[in-house]
């Protein structure tokens, strides 16, 4: 072992509690001395915004942070003289907050819902003309992230544990990204221990907090890791094939996982340590689907995705690997 | 389980590699534009500084930095025009940079030779007329930490071994000072790992390079979470009865650990596991000395000890739990 890494950690706040947001959040806006926020949420969210004043209100969310939201967005920042940006909601909430503090400089103090994980990076994305661009900017990292586990309460199981489902990825795949290194596999460790922990009880309040640590833990890991092979294959195949997000991800996952395993041992057997057991017993138990659906050619697909699989990747990958690994993932066989 | 906790990630850069010092330290000072740097280290540190500019050099390093010498220090940086501080050397060559940069307000590029853990923290020290003062202040963490395990190999055996063992005590106290939380927690668990297989290892590079990392996470985990039993105690005997540092964390934290353990079975278990045993196996392995010397009478020393005993400790703690704790260390008892 030789380790050679550059580990880049980005500063940021968590407050975390059970029904506590509404006190934290308060907490927040009088830390920052704010006299103006504006709340960006698709609905009112009187049990986060109950102990602060708000100046405007913009609920113009949508997937993948078309640029005319955006657009529409900064311009009420500016109307309204805000001075600090509250967002509550899952990814693409989160999304337009950054697409407002990246022109305008404002902070960001993120509520999230979901385990979606983008209020842990100082990544953004825009659509625009059904193109989405993204990009790194350290003004876009909120300020304070706001944990409150009795928010993803209703959210129902199914979207609950393809969301887990979804950071878990983050976690495995951060093992042997490009810029995988042992601080942020300890972070994405701990994160596979949290989550698998959190989807077997997620209709618990504890297994709610724990999915919410999991889910923050994978977003630092991923963000400083960068994707890797799993990343890769489901951002080519989603594009192509407009799939669903988290689903393809939790089919893709435990065939990667699979495929990766021989080439990285201590990091295989330290997943399947975190996790306590295999991945497909995991998703068996959290009735988690194994299938990947709506790729019409596997052959197609993984002359598609061959160009995007990163060099770093611990072995190498052929075209035949890929269709091997895709044709597994479509009969949900066990990887 | 119902967690609640305010948790502050501080943002650092890691530059980490063997016998690439040189390289990455000139590589940040491109980055930060730097023109004039200020070397601080008690010695000249050609391995270190052979592809950098050197503007001037400050040699005046003393143990807990009085206040004498960062005067001379702060000085020093103003006469020369300094617009960047390097430091390469243990907890005292790093204090004297936060010295400095707490009055100028310059940058930091920490380049650590032990496993003291300075670099990764936003505490500074300061001595006048043999009174400590400490603080916390942002401006003194260093932005960026150049690990290289090439310069720890001259590191004498014994030292080097004292040095892991205190990195080794901030790890296992994070478990449970005051503002522990699972985020600092996790690191701490990983530096368990990495320093008691560093310490195994002592010897190699890549032992040394499981030192720097595990040292590393230590400072990160105990900067986040606070100073728990085994410090208050440690620095309360250091203070009244001038006992060494390191050799004194050595000998209190086993029976620190054996004491709290009953109450937080489930961080004593994965503090044991990430050991890969007991501490005593792990001492008697390395050749680390149990016994605590210097200590005339344990129950005056329990009755200064007192109270400093951290609230949050997970046990209660009668002063004659700290009489039976200190005796136990000092026949060297098994804990």
């Amino acid at each position: 072992m030789t380790w050679q890494f550059e580990h880049v950690t980005l500063g940021q706040r968590v407050r975390f509690g059970t029904g506590t947001a509404a006190d934290d959040v308060a907490a927040e806006v009088a830390r920052l001395g704010s006299r103006r926020v504006l709340l960006i949420s698709s609905k009112p969210v009187p049990e986060v915004t109950a102990k602060i004043d708000v100046a405007a209100h913009c609920t113009d969310v949508a997937p993948h942070v078309p640029v005319e939201n955006a657009e529409r967005a900064r311009a009420l920042a500016l109307e309204s003289g805000a001075d600090l940006l509250v967002s509550v909601g899952g990814g693409s909430t989160t999304g337009l907050a950054k697409a407002v503090a990246l022109t305008t400089g404002l902070p960001i103090v993120a509520v999230p819902t979901t385990y979606a994980g983008s209020e842990a990076t100082n990544v953004w994305g825009l659509t625009e003309a059904a193109r989405k661009t993204t990009g790194v900017d350290d003004r876009v990292l909120p300020v304070t992230v706001v944990y409150d586990a009795a928010l993803t309460a209703s959210l129902p199981l199914d979207l609950s544990i393809a969301s887990g489902c979804n950071a878990l990825a983050h976690c495995v795949d951060s093992m042997w990204a490009p810029r995988a290194d042992p601080i942020n596999q300890a972070l994405a460790l701990e994160g596979v221990r949290a989550l698998s922990r959190g989807l077997r009880l997620v209709s618990d309040a504890e297994g709610r907090e724990l999915m919410l640590h999991g889910a923050y833990l994978a977003a630092v890991a991923f963000a400083s890791a960068g994707s890797g092979l799993h990343h890769k294959i489901c951002h080519v195949l989603g594009g192509a094939y407009n799939l669903p997000h988290a689903q393809t991800h939790t089919a893709i996952l435990p065939h990667v996982l699979a495929f990766n395993a021989p080439a990285v041992p201590e990091a295989a057997a330290r997943i399947t340590e975190a996790l306590g057991g295999g991945l497909l017993d995991l998703y068996d138990e959290i009735g988690a689907s194994h299938e990947l659906h709506g790729v019409p050619d596997v052959r197609e697909a993984a002359r598609l995705v061959l160009p995007s699989v990163p060099e770093s990747n611990p072995r190498p990958v052929t075209e035949d690997d890929l269709i091997s690994l895709l044709a597994a993932a479509q009969k949900g066989l066990d990887a």
